[in-house]
């Protein structure tokens, strides 16, 4: 067939690293043959979007066509590659989903949470698997999980070697290095395009192995005198096995903090990803009848959000975990791009409350990248020695620098594609061009489900016609302390009784949000969460409704 | 045949990096059958050894075998991997020479000074060569010359992958980047021992590319006022091409100042590997008459050899040429441990005339090493897969450095083999084990042939008993001033007139070489050898004979 045509679609994960989620499809003419979904993972809110518990990604564009898609391929177990799956897996017409292994056991699990039966089939590296139009091919590389998959796609019209998150670690600390023989391979074969990872463009030189900040951990828990407490990802399973590793060396007992943390390791300890003996695990309940040099707490919530795990210890408010003197927190991660304030709020309380914080800016090899830095990705596109390069998984900035890398490789711009969510790019024997872009938004998830935008917006009017709206302004200083009284008025929220009287109350209630009776470090953030909690609350114990509760911290 | 084996002997390169000479030899149980040669190269003779132009590998242990050497394979042009090939090529029995393109022509060119008509294939990368129970594959690499190799060497025992001198660089200024296919294919077909170039295991990271020094040149170029000096090896013709290539964009001519530097450029411009218009080319003759910011000067001498073209510029002795104050002088190239002390001589007196100088410590990214980092190292080895592990190439620390790296990436000790030159080892299938030592001499080369340092004491000896000697002793103070008048003995040196006279008149002429007429700076070492060349001169003028004159420099 000569009027073969193949398209690919970022559906997610391009313009904010998060929430991934690619297509290929092929065409016969203007005939659309065969899909293959590769990821389908969830972005993360920021702190901006209260109330947003994830966003995934739009998959309206497929509703018509599910009976096209022939196979959802994983490339690894992260949440902004898998977390989506559960909510939009029956829509997509419940098609295969292939995996490795700790993938293949991740994924199932997040479906067992919703109650799907889905076909989540292990692969085997390197055979090739048939999908219609496209032949795929797993090839094992290395990242900071376990078992991460790059992709060989065989097309009509080409070779597409899809280089999902990597580093070229030569030395894991679990598992073997890369298959180096199969990359190098498929460039020999031919690469029509290569779609890579971009996330390390504007770093230079090789991403440090995985196997450091094993040392790293040594060093920090033998120094340590209290508990040492280490947060990272939930999914990074390496990462916390060498901390685990290195702690029980030391005779500490280990206690997972967090739900998705006991989740992802509980799960890892089953198929013997995280080996860690019974008897060397404690449970929260139990850690302050052990000496504090007897402990090691993995805590989620590395990235600051709100309600997390580690938010909750640097807020005091886990009853059964304190932190303080002598005791060391370990950031074993980065901030995503935009969480930096709410991690730095966090790592604030910590050392508020006494503890000592180790993070990427304070000290050396406490964190490697799981992703290629800049000679990672040289040496990607040498190996594979595309014609056509497109940078997945970045930022817009990042992915101009990626294309700048490129040009030193003797890329010209029209050869490396940079495409947003949405964008599409068609492929023919001999050519590539433009393709229509796709509409897609941000689709968010929280406790009542799943929405685009637009719902959310009709929830508010909905709160707003029938239980109206509180406005609050709270002046305060620098140092976040209330300088004066809060500000308050209403619309459309009906009150029989005295609402000064409602209102001078809620100003007692605000000001005794400045007072932190567990002593831990108070801010604007904080603050405002508090403010918010505990008028949402009073407003419902004394008059019935559930009025929106707006508040705005004036910073004077 | 089940009673293979193959040994490996180091004949040089391995404990001083240079004479780089490595012999495989195949055995039918007891019995040698077929030898295979890799490269022949020179060492560099120290300050200390004076009188010496070159240091070769000795071949004693293959006078008797010559009928077994079925070729010489020659890795890259670098005179430490060939330029002693012209001395013993005769002496091994004439085998024919296999090299790439560039090599080849180098090689020929050091045969047809010394009249011999050798044959010299030019390889074809990939092609499969036999020599016997030997069979080579040429495969291409990166290195600071154009046209370096590798040589997948298949043996009755297994395959050896000799990795020669060599970087990743994924960005060449000139010809493509390494094979990765063919080294990666090596390794997935099975090598049983790789020989690795270690001369940067203890530098961390990937080496520089070499293409990054094109910028610098550039940068360099423009702002240099006066004349533009570059040195570095004369056979690095790469970083020669990209400085003639930056000077040419700033519309200077070049001038090639130096034997080597001369011959090589010459044949490098002759197969347009080093494309320079002729109009664009000046003599050193003519140099003073451009404007200085219309010259630059490629000058050999970068290790600080005494003689060479650089030091006499330094000391004021080039007739034509003057480098004073506007002027930059750069060290394209880092000092061969042990040749700091003369580099940095040179370095001083350059400051003292004026002149700018820009060497490694003093910038970055001017000298990239052609030699792979630990990272480059560590790739090798991932992409090979080695059983064993033969570091080459380097002193017995950085070997040590290697084997240290290596353990990183798993391998215990006894499966990295060090090796000193002499040191011999056994492979048969499924075990090695250590051989018999060679006998190893330095062998020196000077203008009278061809010796070992035994040879020099006997010509010391009969220069004693037919001229006698001269000692002469100065008192210098730390500013390399004459503090008191020098102390001048002698033994047998039979003199028929005053002797008293005669020493008289050499007091003086050894204060006259505290003075330097052309103002270059005086160190130690300039008046140490100006001192013995004087008295030479002046005793044969005055006496007929030829003593030994042996001088000391008494530093108070």
């Amino acid at each position: 067939m000569n009027n073969m045509r193949v398209r690919f679609i970022p559906i997610g994960g391009i313009t904010d690293v998060t929430k991934n989620m690619y297509l290929y499809e092929s065409y016969e003419g203007d005939t659309l043959r065969d899909i293959i979904i590769v990821d389908c993972g969830a972005g993360f809110p920021r702190a901006k979007e209260l109330g947003v518990d994830l966003i995934i990604p739009d998959i309206s564009y497929l509703k018509d066509k599910t009976d096209k898609i022939k196979a959802i391929l994983l490339t690894h177990a992260h949440e902004d590659h898998i977390l989506a799956l559960k909510f939009h897996y029956k829509e997509l017409g419940s098609p295969p989903v292939y995996a490795s292994k700790l993938t293949m056991y991740f994924v199932k699990s997040r479906f067992d949470e919703v109650g799907i039966k889905a076909r989540v089939i292990e692969i085997e590296y390197l055979k090739q698997y048939e999908f219609g139009d496209f032949k795929a091919q797993f090839i094992h590389t290395t990242h900071s999980i376990p078992d991460p998959t790059h992709i060989l796609l065989s097309t009509p019209v080409g070779n597409f070697y899809h280089g999902s998150d990597f580093k070229f670690d030569l030395t894991p600390p679990y598992g073997s290095p890369p298959d180096f023989y199969s990359i190098v391979k498929a460039g020999n074969d031919g690469v029509l395009c290569l779609l890579s990872d971009c996330l390390g463009a504007d770093r230079e030189g090789l991403t440090l192995s995985e196997s450091v900040v094993g040392q790293t951990f040594e060093d920090l828990i033998r120094m340590t005198k209290g508990k040492f407490v280490m947060t990272t990802f939930s999914s990074n399973i390496s990462r916390i096995r060498q901390c685990t590793d290195a702690a029980l060396k030391f005779n500490r007992k280990i206690c997972f903090i967090g739900r998705s943390m006991r989740q992802n390791t509980d799960l890892a300890r089953n198929i013997n990803y995280l080996p860690i003996n019974p008897k060397f695990m404690v449970k929260e309940q139990e850690v302050s009848k052990l000496p504090p040099n007897r402990v090691c707490l993995i805590v989620a919530g590395s990235q600051g959000q709100f309600g997390s795990a580690l938010s909750k210890i640097a807020d005091n408010h886990n009853k059964f975990v304190k932190v303080g003197k002598g005791d060391k927190v370990m950031f074993s991660s980065d901030p995503i791009p935009g969480n930096e304030p709410d991690v730095n709020d966090i790592i604030e309380k910590l050392y508020y409350l006494g503890a000592d914080v180790i993070y990427s800016d304070s000290e050396g090899e406490i964190h490697a990248s799981g992703h290629g830095n800049q000679d990672d990705l040289k040496f990607l596109v040498r190996f594979t020695n595309p014609k056509y390069l497109i940078p997945i998984g970045g930022t817009v900035k990042l992915q101009r620098s990626y294309r700048t890398l490129m040009n030193s490789l003797g890329y010209p711009d029209e050869r490396v594609v940079l495409l947003n969510d949405g964008e599409t790019i068609w492929f023919e024997k001999g050519k590539t061009y433009q393709g229509d872009k796709i509409q897609v938004k941000n689709v968010y998830v929280d406790a009542y489900g799943i929405g685009d935008i637009g719902n959310f917006v009709l929830r508010d009017r909905r709160t707003l016609a029938e239980e109206g709206i509180v406005f609050v302004a709270v002046p305060i200083s620098s140092e976040v302390k209330l300088i004066s009284d809060p500000i308050i008025s209403s619309r459309g929220f009906v009150y029989k009784g005295d609402e000064t009287g409602l209102f001078d109350n809620a100003k007692k209630i605000i000001a005794a949000c400045f007072n932190n009776p567990n002593g831990g470090l108070l801010t604007k953030t904080t603050v405002e969460r508090s403010v918010i909690d505990m008028l949402e609350d009073y407003f419902k114990r004394e008059t019935g409704r559930e009025p929106l509760v707006v508040v705005e911290m004036l910073d004077l």
